[in-house]
């Protein structure tokens, strides 16, 4: 099959990106591709906001084809957290006709050499970032969340991560050169001398495991490093949230096949309601490796278990932010009260437990005791809140049923501070959105334990009171060490509090947000700059993304013969 | 405790080598800090060949102090493949006692950064290199290499694994930098701006398994790796192998408190005759990190129990040969032959199968049939070993008794085209010296597979009649899958054999060299440039040494604030 486009247009037209996201991700500094504000898109090919409303509601009930091999059955179910079911139907795969199928184009995609790969996977990314308002519609209605918020970390945050791993990727595999001279004098004698050739080679199938609430931002990272080292990439979406890594499939397989190489590297596998198909495919031997966002209980499993494969897994956390002392009060409860309220808690970074001591805190606003603390803190929530149109676009609705009981379940917990409040979303009257709530824990308390060194999933959040500073930074290693953490945050102006804290994080491998008062907030991490996670405690195995997320899911080869 | 020595001095001493080796890792070309030849050691405060073997000689029948915290016994005995007992006892550690006392200096060892970390180990690497005769003769009396192999194998080649393994941690430390300033433009209003401060962390104790065969050269990349990395090492030695690695630990201690650090961080646990302390330890959770070189059947073990630590294994492999066609008919078997004697054939990558068409092979000596092929080849070993004392340079003595059994057992899987030999070395009249054994068989009768699809480590080797090319190719790709591979070789003259072959190669992740004539063979390779292993068949998961082998034994830690 001639590629209709080749290597040589696709390296002229991406590799001055991949270079800048090269040098990027060493000096960490700001930089992006992909823009950030919903107007930047309509022209150069790329859908304006109501084209890729057209195009996503133009999906809805229809068949989403994908022309894979081994089709058995069409499957899907998806219900918007706003209300619509979507209608949607996407191939359902017999495993055992679509793996062995997967591997087919396996030698050329390896011989196409580090830096096709890597402009291939570029092209999907520049493809998917024209779609930016249609995956923004996709996300929305699968992740409950808000439009802006779909729109950009399900938009360019996920296509900027994704490039970020295709940059790793790059780099890792052309460590080593190509070939090699080698001529080892002998000091009379004549040299040794050998020429050495070395290929990276792909490990072999890798399945992403897609997660309900961030789709693209978690799922881009895994497919395109295992895509860039030279393996194929099943995509397992949440059954909940399919059609963002469905589109991301279909572009794949689009470009893939416009340049030549075999659409079958980049397949889907939609599941029926209930059929657990991640746990049949994560131990299959085709499987080498996985990456996985969701719960403790299977990232445990599939790391105990799928032991052919290299395992990846984001898994829960319990994040923690201690509240010490500031110099800007007013922009600490603000802070804090945005963090608490995005996407209704629903981060895998969101505080949960905000450790105040009992005694209050210094403020540049005077002293705070601890009970004025949680107030102002309620009060700013409430007053972000306070108007529903804001509320709708910060908060989004709730992903499921579970986050819902959680939420009614937690003003059990203790003294609730701040109570739930449920807003009408008039565009969307079935949407079930809620306010965060806030709970007064007392760290002293044995019985509260429970509660705060347990994953609340959603907008829940406690006021744990600790009895100084000193027992705040226990509790923090504590947690992390016991429960891991994706973020911890903490404010305050005293030296000391912030090199314990800064010790704990260290020690316990904690990434570590300190008097944060402004407009980045502890749950954001920016790519090419922040890692994600530190991959050393119980939250998570990996970061994204480093070299440690790609080096593996590659070797070299190496051939070499006398000269 | 003041620093005898400063960082600033040792990255003065020592930068322009790390420096060397960074450029080496990226050009794969010939280099080496470490003399191969004995004669470069005796002056600069190095040992002299005398002065090495005295310092050996001094050190049997003697306690070997370490000083380490929670010795509750001594002991010993190592026996010399080559007859005497050594004699000597080394401290046996109470784990719960050591463990806690080994993290202890970890703070501070991260504190000090990548940089001081890695001119550190270069101090310990060229302390170790200035004793390079006390090793020699270490290394000899334990794995039973004859000097000049034990001399270079076990002093320079190791000294250069260990170097290259620093300079793999270096690089990926480095890749992130210590500090960055994010700006990120919000339109009219002012950037967002913060401060990141990132910092290398060790994960934990860090365990090597060393082995009875190549202690230094298999240890040290793992020792090295992880040391530089932050972590804390205990080395667990081979019980028969204890002294080359006990060396290793008092000069890293001597130096470590010289530079003011911990000298814990790296200790030694010896153990009790069938102690199993291995096994022990590798599950404790303390240890983060295992670095393991021996049989796959504890290798498997490792991968499947130490769940808490990444754990590095190289196991046990089939190597193959494919023999196919020639232009260097004698240069093929002078190589070959060499391959199959040294050290008799004790090294993981040695060639064990010989894959030949059962109607012959063209060479530049004419058509030459299977049986010609393999009389030649023995003729070739015979030829070589001739000579009592250049045998006894080439074969040193079997390591312990399993080989000789083995060995012994070899003659009655096939027709013996070879027979072994005993030769008595005068120096040391206790020294078990056996030439390999060769043994054909056929490679389509199903009653052989249980032979050559098993590894034989040792001096034994099968010369397997294949149907064609085609059918030694695909009983290559068959061996590498089930059984994994180290190394594996190939003679052909036909580029569509070679092309076949080197697709295998790539398809099951085998290291291959092809159409060895000369001074360099299929059994080594030349740290800086060659791949040892490949991390992806079963041989082995990790190779000797890439980005993976070093990425994921820390991790990074990044603190932010708003700037």
């Amino acid at each position: 099959m001639a590629a209709e486009v080749t290597a040589q247009q696709l390296i002229a037209k991406h590799r001055p990106t991949l270079d800048q996201a090269l040098q990027t991700i060493r000096t960490r500094a700001y930089w992006s591709p992909h823009p950030e504000h919903p107007k930047a898109y309509g022209e150069d090919g790329s859908l304006s906001l109501p084209e890729g409303k057209a195009a996503f509601d133009a999906l809805q009930g229809t068949r989403f084809e994908l022309d894979q091999p081994g089709t058995d059955d069409w499957v899907g179910g998806e219900v918007s957290p706003y209300g619509p079911e979507l209608g949607i139907t996407y191939p359902h795969p017999d495993i055992d006709t679509l793996l062995p199928a997967m591997r087919a184009g396996m030698r050329a995609w390896r011989d196409a050499g580090a830096e096709t790969r890597a402009v291939v996977c570029l092209e999907i990314l520049a493809r998917i970032s024209a779609r930016t308002h249609e995956f923004a519609h996709a996300v929305m209605h699968t992740s409950g969340q808000a439009f802006m918020m779909a729109f950009q970390a399900g938009g360019p945050h996920a296509q900027d991560r994704g490039l970020e791993a295709v940059a790793y990727a790059f780099a890792e595999q052309t460590r080593t050169p190509d070939t090699a001279d080698w001529n080892k004098p002998q000091g009379k004698r004549d040299p040794l001398a050998m020429t050495k050739r070395f290929t990276p080679v792909g490990r072999g199938v890798s399945l992403l495991i897609g997660c309900n609430t961030f789709p693209t931002w978690n799922g881009y990272p895994g497919l395109f490093a295992s895509l860039a080292t030279g393996n194929p990439v099943l995509v397992k979406p949440h059954p909940r949230a399919v059609l963002p890594l469905a589109l991301t499939v279909r572009i794949a397989r689009d470009v893939l096949t416009e340049a030549g190489f075999d659409a079958n590297l980049v397949c889907l596998a939609a599941e029926r309601r209930d059929e657990g198909i991640a746990k049949t495919l994560a131990t299959r031997p085709e499987i080498k490796i996985i990456d996985y966002t969701g719960s403790s209980e299977f990232g445990d499993w599939l790391e105990a278990n799928a032991r052919q494969a290299q395992v990846y897994t984001e898994k829960a956390g319990v994040n923690t932010v201690v509240v010490e002392s500031t110099d800007d009060y007013k922009g600490m409860l603000a802070n804090l009260a945005f963090s608490l309220s995005l996407y209704s808690g629903q981060m895998c970074t969101t505080p949960q437990n905000l450790l105040i001591p009992r005694d209050g805190i210094r403020t540049d606003a005077g002293a705070k005791s601890y009970d004025e603390v949680v107030s102002d803190l309620a009060a700013s929530v409430s007053g972000l809140l306070g108007d529903d149109a804001r509320a709708n676009g910060i908060l989004g609705a709730l992903v499921n049923p579970d986050v819902k009981a959680r939420l009614d379940a937690a003003s059990g917990l203790g003294e609730v501070a701040l109570s739930s409040k449920e807003i009408t979303n008039p565009d969307f009257p079935d949407a079930v959105v809620r306010t965060p709530v806030i709970v007064k824990l007392d760290g002293a308390k044995p019985d509260a334990e429970a509660a705060y060194l347990s994953e609340c999933f959603g907008p829940v959040s406690f006021a744990v009171a600790v009895d100084s500073a000193a027992d705040a930074v226990r509790l923090l290693g504590r947690t992390v060490r016991a429960k891991g953490a994706m973020t911890v945050g903490a404010y305050t102006t005293s030296e000391e509090v912030a090199a314990a804290v800064e010790e704990t994080c260290l020690e316990e491998c904690a990434q570590l947000s300190l008097n944060l008062t402004g407009g980045v907030y502890v749950n954001q991490t920016a790519a090419f700059s922040d890692f994600h996670g530190s991959g050393g405690n119980p939250a998570a195995n990996a970061a994204l993304c480093d070299g440690a997320f790609v080096a593996n899911r590659f070797r070299v080869v190496e051939i070499r013969k006398d000269a």
